[in-house]
């Protein structure tokens, strides 16, 4: 099973590398962008096919590894391969 | 307009930093992991409210600056808010 865990930084966080992706567009003459921020995604292909327990373990590595929940919140869904 | 973008690595092109998670999931003792790739994600706020250019504006901002085409594929979606 396929899923993409995707992790954000939460509100109120300060991005710079957001900031600095703003800064780019607007000197490349793009106009109108209030904000951007990033985060990351990882594509997981888990062996596991109950999906309640891939779920589990999702969540489990999650804030184990792939998030920094004290700034940051993720969330997973399912893809179709 | 809120967009959401992602970018990931195209199939085939190596991921070191994805096997690096891998890695570690395994020494975490998580079993059962085929394979983990990581990519990127922007959350695009666009001043923009024709959904229509609103989307050809984020297409050149991929094509130009969020994403490599060369070794990257990208996609974005709207998000509610």
């Amino acid at each position: 099973m396929k899923a993409r865990v995707t992790v954000t930084l939460k509100n109120g966080v300060l991005d710079p590398q957001g900031k600095a992706i703003e800064g780019a567009l607007s000197s490349l003459d793009f106009s109108g962008i209030n904000e951007v921020r990033q985060g990351k995604v990882f594509d997981v292909d888990l062996e596991n096919t109950n999906k309640n327990e891939a779920e589990k373990q999702l969540e489990t590595m999650c804030e184990k590894l792939l998030a920094n929940t004290v700034i940051e919140d993720y969330s997973f869904e399912w893809i179709n391969s």
